[in-house]
């Protein structure tokens, strides 16, 4: 058994970014944008100011309070589209509930949606074309790359169906041509097939939710599960039970969370890339 | 075992699509272009204005020649874009070689897109937005309820991972809270899922692949095959094997096949619905 060592490849894939950043010439900037002063967000937020300075990708910060109105909010995210120094548009989730969400995103332009949330990049994802992935799913293949896990021919298994992770995980596994079974809350006996299959991908958002008994000998688990508990980070998996009988597994912290960062930082330069 | 009656089935929406487009009190129009003299084209374009014309709804033709100029096509897409009159657009495909169909496709405004295949349209699919689906997925889940087959907590199994049939299919029965499985021509052994579900969609465009004994007892087995051969169309499902094996099964023809211009029909009014 193998343990997937999530900040070890992150690592290697900042410095493949800050080459192709070198080698690109340009100033490559990405905004990002939060509302109001929920405490998970501001780490996130200054998460990725951070990455951005180590890789050397300008961030644009714009900081709302609480009570920003839309149209302030709209207007921002306009002059970002229009700004030539800016390749990639971020707005941290979640905003406060008395803002639509979902018309904030969609003034992004979606050449821009480093996030790959936008209705144009997903399309693009499920036509198989060459786009902006959102950066979960993404950082996980480049977690297999990583470790020369074969994905054509297996049979992968993905438990949750959001639409930031389980079904672009299920559509990249498709492309690459993995047999994919989509499992969820209304799949009536999930141990069926997660016993039976040689990748296993989790994103549903409970500690602990597959155990020892529920996996078979050798299979891959990426554990996309973050649940805080106690002020401390438990996974989708029960890695002690898990871990005795897979190929290889992600822990977390650990694992695929480090992937995820990365991956926007990579997005942003593909982003600049393509705009030239 | 029942045999599922598309063409009584088809003929049942498109009274319901009447009804919809007298209460709408709209004059609803629908553009086909036609490029080249493909003679199975031309036969899927006159059905296709025949139907329109069964339920009330305009039909725009446009015939190009063999050797008509992309610039003169798009042209026409611009124009139907802007005619208020025509809330839906649809190019025949296959258009002829030397022309970039995915070039062509895109002038058509998303919201007249009701072949469902624009990335717009194929990124609210995969979000869970309603949408404009493409018509064969469409017209599969049309069969399954008019028939009460149910699909939530059922094993899904699609056979065959195409832009237009498989993927969105899917996703679809996903949505409808099936646990799905699609295979490919890369899956190894397809038997052992086709064998082991509930309901079994085959889109892969090989007459007779699905065999009697690659399916368990009881399944429901949608057939969207349309082969060719000797001037007689067979499906993807060996009928005479596989049949007495099923609660539920599509012929070919007469199965999936009337459902899809239907669906098409239906697109165009709801596409004409969101207009207003």
């Amino acid at each position: 058994m193998e343990i997937i060592d999530g900040k070890k490849v992150s690592a290697a894939c900042r410095e493949e970014i800050k080459q192709e950043l070198t080698s690109l010439g340009k100033k490559v900037g990405l905004a990002v944008l939060l509302v109001g002063n929920d405490k998970a967000s501001e780490i996130y937020v200054r998460n990725k100011e951070n990455a951005c300075k180590e890789v050397g990708i300008q961030s644009y910060p714009f900081i709302f309070d609480e009570n920003a109105d839309e149209q302030s909010i709209i207007q921002t995210i306009i002059a970002c589209n229009q700004n030539p120094d800016i390749y990639g548009i971020l707005v941290q989730l979640p905003l406060p509930e008395r803002l639509d969400a979902a018309k904030i995103l969609s003034y992004i332009d979606p050449k821009k949606d480093v996030d790959g949330f936008s209705r144009y990049q997903m399309g693009k994802l499920l036509l198989g074309e060459d786009c902006l992935v959102s950066c979960t799913p993404q950082g996980i293949l480049q977690l297999l790359d990583a470790y020369h896990i074969p994905v054509a021919g297996k049979k992968a298994v993905v438990v949750g169906r959001s639409n930031i992770v389980g079904k672009p995980i299920a559509l990249l596994l498709l492309q690459r041509n993995a047999t994919v079974t989509v499992c969820h809350s209304k799949t009536e006996n999930v141990a069926e097939y997660t016993k039976n299959c040689d990748i296993l991908v989790v994103a549903v958002g409970k500690k602990g939710f597959i155990t020892g008994d529920m996996v078979g000998e050798n299979t891959v688990v990426i554990d996309v599960g973050i649940n805080r508990v106690d002020g401390k980070l438990f996974g989708d998996v029960d890695f002690d039970t898990v871990a005795p009988k897979c190929s290889y597994i992600t822990p977390v912290p650990g694992g695929v969370g480090p992937m995820t960062v990365t991956m926007l930082l990579k997005n942003t330069v593909k982003a600049a890339k393509n705009a030239h």
